[in-house]
């Protein structure tokens, strides 16, 4: 074979998000942008915050462009890590050690890091269903399995009785995704708590660390006023991945970060790990202009009264319409079902109206589609009249 | 085992190149910047060109900044694809495809994307020593076996006959790095054309597509009036694995492409590989605010003139003392024939003049270290005293 055929399928084939994504830029160039409802991709509407253009070019007005160009250790910069470290603990109460802190370029790379760096072949990893359709790819790349277990439809937390089954002698890690993409719904404290302790018992069954990965590019996007229950307060041998993506609005710029427990067995040797996969997967550095931006940014983010606004505008229409949905707590997605047994074909049905759903059956389980409402308010409001059409395609 | 050995080990060994420059950064903490010659690594110098930091500026203040910090295409933006197809098709008289470019997170990225997307489990890859030693690290990650082949130590070119011997059924891939690090050498164009003649008889001996993968970075860093062989103009199935690293000075901030020969066999599905491979690892796409940058300075460098006077400086100065060097056309690194057999010995000496020097192990050939002079001239200069006491601490 002249390539890799694993390789040349995952870019045949695509995400089924970032396919749509294509088609509505193709669309929007054919009828206009206006008319296209794209609620395909999780690329943030609302602006950065202010600090973060007038730090960039503060930063590339008075400082030496050699340093703030330069490479940085593979790690990061000094000053970002401890400024991350310095807000974590203040905000979440929690315990980071900036020296257990790896800067990275986004979540996707803070996943594939972390996975490259504790999986050993056949090793299982179990992802909660529905899930981000890429923790599969970066799973497998990574030479371990995919457990998929069901979250409870009803409210989407965990399913402790398929959890604790699902567990064996091969289950080296699990991940957590909360605020969760695609759903919006949050793991409560109680959840996390029952997690941890199940997690605890199993180590001790099976004599080995079992990770809990905790994938945050969410964190800061919750809109009641809920405690959010910060991992490494609760387990161990956690690992947090995080991104700026959502927070500040710079989901291009690719720029994140790996937290591990200051807890976690074998810490230092983890994060060594952690450092040769960073190493060995081509990372090299995190963006660094991006890096220096960090400690005037670590605690601000965009606008998310916006998205607020957004998710009760879109919850309360299609509820009107007659759309069923379970509230989302946070993050900027609704999971709504499908109006009949194939999400596919009702997306595909979808785009008859100019609506842009991606179908569940991508993120692992059958029935609904996501829709990202971290698009402009207005266009949440026009499309009142493409999702009574679509709900009444179904309904004559 | 609670982690990957193998990734604990590359982050535990890290690089010896990274060794030595955080030594660097904390020796010059204790004794103070000026006193430590750190010819370590190839951290730029020279400030990028005037029109980076402006067009930067620019597109902070006048572009919406959704899109300019937004996800692009994985593949990046169009407007960046075109204009680096634009320039090279017109400095280099190519006939590269903009469907066939891929933007990355930098050089590294663009190896361990390509490597990714071409080899199968136990494939072999031939590299020419002295070589980068990440390549090492970056083919086995790849589940690909690294096959070394001295160049010839007189003029730093190809030696055939061990080429010849080397290829064999499993040979996927040869990786030219040209100009050279560490030696700074160039690969004439009789070299770039008997290269591609030998592949392409064995292609047709072994039936089956040899990649001829081209890292280069130092591509416009070239101080001598030396027509470039230009990859794909000579060979079919070449993949060019560029950095903007280098020729804009902004290494840390991670922005690259892949360009896939047009001419390539299979091209539409090597590149989809290339795709696949991209998204697996991690990468999402390359970092949107310098995607942005590229249509404004494709074609800019910075100052090169700056690393010609340093180079002639150094040659100079450390040929009047006595060192013995082979005359280096381009990148910023010179390859320096080490006073003792070991120059891992060699290198520990030289840190008791303060001369940071990478010992030539690391790039698989002991007997010599790679100086790297993208430095400040007055610290070449300087030098002087430390290289003169470290050749007579050999020469009593």
């Amino acid at each position: 074979m002249d390539y890799n055929e694993k390789m040349f399928e995952l870019g045949n084939k695509g995400s089924a998000i970032r396919e749509l994504f294509e088609y509505g830029k193709k669309r929007k160039a054919e009828i206009g942008e206006n008319n296209v409802f794209d609620f395909s991709i999780g690329n943030p509407s609302v602006e950065p915050p202010k600090e973060v253009s007038d730090s960039l070019i503060n930063l590339l007005k008075d400082k030496n462009p050699n340093e703030i160009h330069g490479y940085t250790s593979a790690l990061g910069d000094n000053d970002a890590r401890n400024s991350i470290r310095d807000f974590l603990n203040k905000k979440y109460k929690a315990n980071i050690d900036s020296n257990l802190i790896y800067l990275t370029c986004g979540a996707a790379a803070s996943l594939t890091i972390s996975l490259n760096a504790i999986l050993n072949l056949g090793d299982e990893v179990i992802v909660f269903t529905p899930y981000f359709p890429e923790y599969k790819v970066f799973i497998e790349k990574a030479c371990g399995k995919v457990i998929e277990i069901p979250v409870d439809m009803s409210d989407f937390q965990i399913n402790f009785d398929l959890l604790e089954k699902a567990i064996n002698n091969k289950t080296k890690a699990i991940i957590v995704n909360s605020p969760n993409n695609p759903t919006g719904a949050l793991f409560t404290k109680e959840t996390i708590i029952k997690l941890s302790s199940l997690l605890r018992d199993k180590e001790i069954e099976f004599n080995h660390t079992i990770f809990l990965i905790s994938d945050e590019p969410y964190r800061e996007l919750i809109y009641e006023d809920i405690e959010y229950p910060f991992i490494t307060n609760f387990y161990d041998d956690s690992i947090i991945c995080y991104s700026f993506s959502k927070s500040l609005s710079l989901p291009g710029d690719r720029i994140g970060y790996i937290a591990l427990s200051s807890n976690c067995k074998n810490n230092a040797n983890v994060f060594k790990a952690i450092c040769g996969a960073g190493r060995a997967l081509g990372f090299v550095c995190a963006p660094s202009l991006f890096q220096h931006l960090i400690p005037y940014c670590v605690d601000k983010t965009s606008d998310i009264s916006i998205y607020k606004k957004n998710r009760d505008i879109l919850y309360n229409m299609l509820k009107k319409i007659g759309y069923e949905i379970v509230y989302p707590d946070g993050a900027f997605y609704m999971f709504v079902k499908a109006l009949e047994d194939s999400s596919i074909n009702f997306s595909k049905r979808a785009l008859d109206y100019e609506l842009l759903l991606v179908p569940s059956d991508s993120f692992g389980m059958p029935g609904f589609v996501r829709i990202s409402y971290c698009v402009k308010t207005d266009l949440i409001e026009r499309s009142k009249d493409a999702f009574t059409k679509l709900f009444t395609s179904y309904n004559k």
